[in-house]
């Protein structure tokens, strides 16, 4: 026994001071969804604050609305609002582009600061993006720098006088441990490396205490635990001391100090805003910013203390329940080492993924064999984990994963 | 008397083939919109398809819509039809990121093709981004590549066994001159250089044969004539020739050949995917894929000869009704030299502009002093060109350009 029965956690959800955020989400009835660390459900004030956006400043306001409706700010009024989030400062966090394009700034920002280091070290295994920008960089510099990846607990003992920055991200995406950022970075400055953390799976989801741990720069993604949804704009972290000495490879007229002045010469703007590059895509700002105003309403710390939870008790329902089933768990079981979703291999995870779907319940499928279920303490009961623990069993007992239908894996899980 | 007087022009409106498209967009009576060029007016499908996009693919289908609604090969289905608007193959253009870093890629890729040369060419006075992209490129090279911007006229002379790439915007953002895609690109191939064009000011508004003309490379925005809405996706071609070859240096993960296999090392995609990046996003690319469809239901030819005739129309009224108030062409007259804006230079244009907009002509002010009007074939009417000489005209009489309120410059024009 695991102590939680129904009437048990229906208590807990009776208690739970986040109750009333599910309400502000469109979730129908019955799906239990365990994916918002992939896509975010649906806060219901997003789609009349797009009608404004579409139908009022665009249609109407037109090209006006870049001052009238302020859309020349928005990267930045938002992402002051994640600074929030962060523990960072106004000025230090402005929202655009992909998180991938923002690891290439975030990079190449932090190499112009440590111009006499050749090594960008990661950890084998980090998301894959994360390498793959890192890699892109190392091959044009024309063997100026190059990319290296470690495995994770070798990461600290490879700082050495040659690593430039360091990238990591603090939760990882498919486990789920988190990294301890302070003394990450504590370590990494003392071997006289910047770091970079990327935030994808903490912002939202966990405390992050960016200036608490002297972090350098930072990036992460929209359309997680933010709920700014598909394809949102991500954001980029620079702590302002590293601000006007870094410089922008991706020199575009949207960091230019004076874009409107229309000049022959890149002259980088003072501030956040020379990360900035192209013209901000406005309708994903603004679905962007209805997902953080809706966060930002919700205590963090109890938050995460209600996401902590969730995963625990969710853990003891499986064990309880799908003991001998053939799940191995992937995640910490220790609260602080913990992010916000928990994953278990089974040889049988793809399949497994595709019938779960089919009966309302939706994670994600990792490959070789992970099954990852995300823990949205916004928009989750305590409910949720038994139901879905119960839909788990019952695809294990009557093998649904053996479905001529997903013999062959999908391009994209 | 330039010969065209109410009647005439009511005429021609009554005779337009494309007038039918005007009533397809969201444009206030009384409203002479000509800024198409910087931000398309809304088509009125547009609402629609944002709310089947947040409320049914995004809200319903969650995650599952990245296969469900097919938003993984969306930005390879809308390149495709922005394809046929320029004369590309399908393949042949992928919709990405904004024009900045498609700028990005489309030179450093032109530069993988050509690693013994060291220069990327450009004009002065092209439109900023494009040179400030080049300018940190060559700046993060290390002394490896040099950005060198000459005159226009000088620019084919300037073509040598040094340059690998020149950048060029085949209608100029200013003066709406047009580049001769085909002769350039046959010069610029026969120095040994690559040629990336930018067509933001082209596409939709004049025909583009980019294969007809051998080029390479060419990179365009979605928020002026394909009226995708606001910092709308931009758009990347690679003639296919050179896509295996070309080497990415953003190597994001959706350019990876197989993404959700998360492997550590980056492989590059075959095809045109490789200039994929981060996730696509969803939202701003099912907006622009409204302008698109909009847009590939008219004719080109129609579209251009409209185009032509309004700004001729144009012309010849500021010719009657405003000379003599201070006002200099700095447009070709020539039709076959002249892109779809007329611009005229006037030392008070910059209150000129804001006195316009409120009496309903909106066009755009670019420094120093010059006045630019977007002639958008697809929602503009003959008629429409009188009105907005007739407003001209007033606010050169009234001196109307002399308000406190536009003493000092706006940061945004």
């Amino acid at each position: 026994m695991s102590g939680w029965d129904r009437a048990a956690l229906e208590a807990l959800d009776g208690a739970d001071p986040l109750a009333g955020f599910r309400e502000q989400f469109q979730l129908r009835e019955g799906l239990i969804y365990l994916d918002g660390n992939s896509l975010g459900a649906l806060p219901r004030r997003t789609l009349a604050r797009l009608e404004q956006t579409i139908t009022q400043e665009w249609g109407e306001g037109l090209i006006t609305s870049w001052l009238g409706a302020d859309w020349i700010n928005a990267p930045r009024r938002v992402g002051d609002k994640i600074a929030r989030l962060l523990g960072a400062e106004p000025g230090e966090v402005v929202v655009a582009d992909s998180t991938s394009v923002n690891l290439f700034k975030a990079i190449t920002a932090a190499l112009s600061l440590r111009p006499e280091r050749t090594v960008i070290l990661s950890e084998t295994g980090n998301f894959p993006t994360d390498l793959y920008m890192m890699q892109g960089i190392a091959a044009f510099s024309g063997g100026r720098v190059r990319a290296e990846a470690v495995a994770g607990d070798m990461v600290l003992d490879r700082l050495g006088a040659d690593v430039a920055v360091l990238l990591l991200t603090q939760v990882h995406y498919k486990t789920g441990a988190v990294r301890d950022m302070a003394e990450v970075t504590r370590r990494a400055h003392e071997a006289g490396a910047l770091v970079i953390w990327d935030l994808s799976h903490s912002a939202g989801a966990i405390p992050v205490d960016l200036n608490g741990a002297g972090a350098d720069f930072a990036v992460g993604c929209g359309y997680k635990f933010l709920n700014g949804g598909p394809g949102a704009p991500a954001y980029l972290f620079a702590a302002r001391r590293h601000q006007a000495k870094a410089v922008p490879v991706l020199s575009g007229w949207m960091g230019h100090a004076d874009p409107f002045a229309f000049e022959d010469a890149y002259r980088a703007a003072e501030g956040i805003e020379r990360f900035l590059c192209g013209t901000p895509p406005i309708l994903g700002v603004a679905a962007l910013e209805c997902g953080i105003d809706l966060i930002a309403e919700a205590d963090m710390a109890a938050l995460r203390a209600k996401s902590l939870q969730l995963g625990r008790v969710f853990m003891d329902l499986m064990d309880e329940h799908c003991a001998g089933l053939g799940f191995a768990l992937v995640s910490p079981r220790e609260d602080a080492r913990r992010g916000s979703h928990v994953s278990y291999a089974h040889p049988e995870g793809y399949g497994m993924m595709q019938a779960l779907k089919e009966r309302g319940v939706i994670g994600d499928f990792r490959d070789p064999d992970v099954l990852r279920f995300g823990i949205t303490p916004l928009y989750l009961r305590h409910v949720d984990m038994l139901e879905a623990v119960l839909r788990i069993r019952e695809v294990c007992e009557t093998r649904a994963w053996d479905d001529p239908r997903w013999a062959v894996r999908a391009a994209v899980t």
